[in-house]
């Protein structure tokens, strides 16, 4: 291809800009050009590891540049909806930190001024674009682990507590993400409840349990208080069962061939009409490479081609709209939400 | 103490059966003396490994036999109840399998009978009588690991699916035990949800939440259909937290000096005044010894002495009440069943 | 087949003994008849257990039998040879513990005996029964690890201290028996090094290393002073790489398509003209089954067809030869030890 | 302090040579002006990384660049005595890469030439720098572990296969220095065994064992052919034992409070008169940071106190003695070599 580089300005170098930044910066199909951050030690060390980058304390320059074609949004999630609308007005392209935005309403707004301008909106759901969950999804695509019948995810370690966002917002919403990229359907109904153990601050530890229309189950156990450092997620299957551990170095995925058949056995009262399968595990081979590289060359080809990214504005949305579910149900101490109260849909 | 052995009839010689049997048999202060499985192969293995005892069908010559002091109950749990009162009646102390009883009005019946009669009603809360629960009881009671804020159990494996009781009561039976004994206080209500995957089968895939009064909150994860075993419990503390997993070999419980502390650095909006305390693990060395034979010896010194054993009918009352609540709360998706509801009290 | 059980008495019942006769006992094939150990407190214990089975002192009883077609030795090892000497006297077929005898001399006189004889002579080399073990060998046999290159066994523990028997022939032994039984070649030489940290006791840490004619290297650490305990063995093939871990409840074995290709890369003076190869993993599902279990059918059998069993006397006798080689080894600090040395041969 | 940083020169900007220039240029107390490589792009890589380095081909332009007083040597082994030699002459403290050199006599002349001219010769074994092994030497040093007993190091993976060294020179020499650095003593004799697989090259798999005055036994298992990474190194001592796991992300450090105890008990001929000390486990939290960093510290405070630092040119020296040592006894199939026969010593 003869493109030239997308022109890219970021906002916010804070905690996961920098990674951003990097990622733009060595991708050969985007040429980094500004940075914002409203802190002047941030900007400063934008300014020593990218020395011809233009940064500023906020996104004005950027969207006057007409070099610049994309704008990526790396600020605390309630500033993600002014950002963004900005970026559409000035007619570019948008990538925004997940979740896209603080609430269903303000993320569907999103969507809709993307699609009135023609524009791309994709969320950094970063784990969409990892080796294991893409080879998940192949598992689910090819019938190999048959029907899903539930997804059981913990995602647990000491910190970073969060004040603008609970935990919830903040490490469920990667098990949402991954959810909604793996699966067909669309929860019927979410459940959620969670504590605070630091006075007036957001919940540090929940459980979220999603019921989808076919029977599937999923829950997630999220927590920033816990002595442990685990990212692990079990996905049941009808033929096969898949345990994810994110955590190790290789080996993320493995495989069992294992379930239960039912038989014509007599049923008495100490056991069910049910055989057990065992069969070998496969751990198989995943490629190597950074998901925010990825994410980038993703992005750029979404703006490009105009096609609908894997974490495109409509999906992110969704997303939303169920952790919203889930921090009013958490509001109510696990009474479940119906999905259907968030029948707001794309214009 | 120059006491005789206590008499003991053994009701069900099915899966766990044996294992009570056994210790009943090595233990120097009881005497098995009768075991009844209405089975005949059943019958017959019990007779062959234990050629002194009177082996039938029912219950009727142990509860004649004035050498029997105790009846133990083995059978599947809607049987507990009638076996009890049956014993009870007979003027027999009775130990019997955890849960105590199939609904909270058994066991309430149950306890109130054991007390009408002034004899000893235990349950056989395996767990409570292991090293680790009681070295995690020490660590609490002592202050070491400070407010308990959390506890966080996963329970999971492939298998047994049971046909008369969910994988709540077979598997989740076990940490509401474990709560009960380790905490002083009790739940304000229950959330539960599961899902069956074989059609018209009792629950085998369940997420529980118990909310007590002082904000801590209990989570147990129990699962059937699990591609590989786990039993680990997190307990978070004020000032410590323990990881105990029963499935090591040794250093089953893992105690971390680890924890947030609130500090005076000034909020920003990406970073709460919270400092993290990252501390030293020690994992204690736990004196070896199967659990059941604590369990015969606290039942034995609870008959002798007329004392409360740690699993008296009480307190494995109230552990029927939750199971109860969590059953209902299930039956509605999660929607929490306020424990005011069990306030039946014992007469 | 109408085969009247075979007729068997045991020497020995210490640790290993009870092991035996409760296989013994359990297997339609063997009928235990005989019990022999010169402690009154072992014979009462065996008795208790068994009660129709004649308890003595000594073996006079069990060889004057017609009843007895077969004796076991699990006596200390280096009773081995006279006992089994007397049982060929009296012309009964032998099982005896591992190591065969004391020394290669003593090795190689049963084995002549046996043959002379016309009776089998066979070990209880416990390992090569076991399901892992005879899927490695499955392994090699079908061409899919390759090559073997090398053998790394690591087989530590805290305790059990011996005082008859150095580590190495306490726990290389399941080595060097596993090796005999995995690969068609012997070990030209030997060598081995250790220390005794209780003074005046034998060697309770050692490293032992055998080379192979074909270049193959095998690698045994054995310590009974460990802190922790493993039971690891990583065998690297030309085409795959197997790592064994017995302490593993599932999956003991994990087979990995790794290795390295040689390419026609520049060479470096950095790196050499090879490649890496990465590929899956897979932990093949094991049957479950006590190897003992395997162990006395393997030798019903023998003594019924007069074919040679996986540890016959031969290959037993080999082991004796090479873990000799090692003592001889260690005693010179590691000096390695031609096998050629030990050319004895079956007469 | 009022210093001025420490002018360095860099040679060598390969594989680990980029590390090293990181932590100069991050390091306040000394400031990289020149790196060398003969390749172009090596170079250029450097160049792009530090705009305001020298960049050359060869050490001509940092040996004469008065500003410079140290030079820091990342070449293959072979041409470090040639480029400190250099070095000195130009009146420049010289930090090498690990092992000091290809040889003793070489590694003996670097010594003896710094000496001579009063300037800093310093190695960079990088493990004596981390948080880990300084745990270790303090619980040596503070009798927490009594007297070292053994020393079990795992040290394998696949790849990097290298052509100029074997295994034992690549992976061994990072035990090698650990063992001088945590003990009082040295070696009195080294065995060591190894295999090529690749003909022609260097041994990939090797097994090193070093004997001590005190009876203490060290033994290195190295291999660049393995289908797992372990970094696992095991020391017994006559109070605690150690486990050092450099995989594990937390927890690297294990202290067991376990070991034996000689009794009273009457000696039998199966078991010692050998009691088992079962006590605690303890997991310190250690300090996190970049060893490398440690090493550029400690580095510039040699240079301007002119103390010894912990992996002086005389330590350095004598692990390349041992090293040299275990590469005859590898020649000879792991025939002991006495340290005796490297008598040579710092003139």
């Amino acid at each position: 291809m003869t493109n030239k580089p997308l022109g890219v300005g970021l906002i916010g170098y804070g905690y996961w800009g920098p990674n951003l930044a990097r990622n733009f910066a060595e991708c050969a199909a985007t040429e980094l050009l500004h940075i914002a951050d409203k802190r002047p030690e941030q900007r400063e060390a934008a300014q020593r590891r990218y020395s011809s980058v233009i940064a500023s304390a906020d996104d004005e320059a950027m969207l006057r540049d007409t070099r610049v074609g994309a704008i990526a949004i790396a600020t605390p999630t309630q500033y993600h909806f002014d950002f963004a609308m900005r970026a559409f007005a000035a007619g570019k392209h948008v990538l925004v930190e997940k979740p896209l935005a603080a609430n269903a309403r303000e993320a569907l707004a999103l969507v809709n001024e993307a699609k009135r301008r023609g524009l791309t909106l994709m969320v950094d759901h970063t784990f969409i674009y990892t080796p294991a969950v893409r080879y998940i999804r192949a598992l689910i695509d090819d019938g190999e682990i048959g029907d899903v019948l539930y997804y059981d995810a913990t995602r647990i370690n000491l910190g970073l507590f969060q004040s603008d966002v609970d935990v919830i917002w903040d490490l469920a919403v990667h098990d949402v993400a991954i959810l909604v990229y793996l699966l067909g359907e669309r929860p019927s109904a979410v459940s959620a409840a969670g504590q605070a153990h630091v006075p007036g601050a957001p919940h540090n530890i929940a459980f979220m349990t999603l019921f989808f229309p076919s029977g599937l189950i999923a829950h997630v156990n999220v927590n920033w208080l816990a002595p442990v450092k685990i990212r692990r997620t079990i996905i049941g299957g009808s033929r096969k069962m898949v345990v994810y551990d994110d955590l190790e170095p290789s080996e993320k995925i493995k495989i069992y061939d294992k379930g239960i058949e039912l038989t014509d056995d007599p049923d008495t009262v100490q056991k069910m009409r049910v055989g057990y399968r065992l069969g070998d595990m496969r751990a198989p081979n995943l490629e190597p490479g950074e998901a925010l590289s990825a994410v980038v060359k993703a992005f750029v080809d979404a703006v490009r081609t105009g096609r609908r990214p894997d974490t495109d504005g409509e999906r992110a949305s969704l997303v939303v709209r169920i952790l919203e579910a889930a921090s009013r149900s958490a509001a109510m101490s696990g009474k479940p939400v119906a999905m259907a109260e968030y029948a707001l849909e794309v214009a």
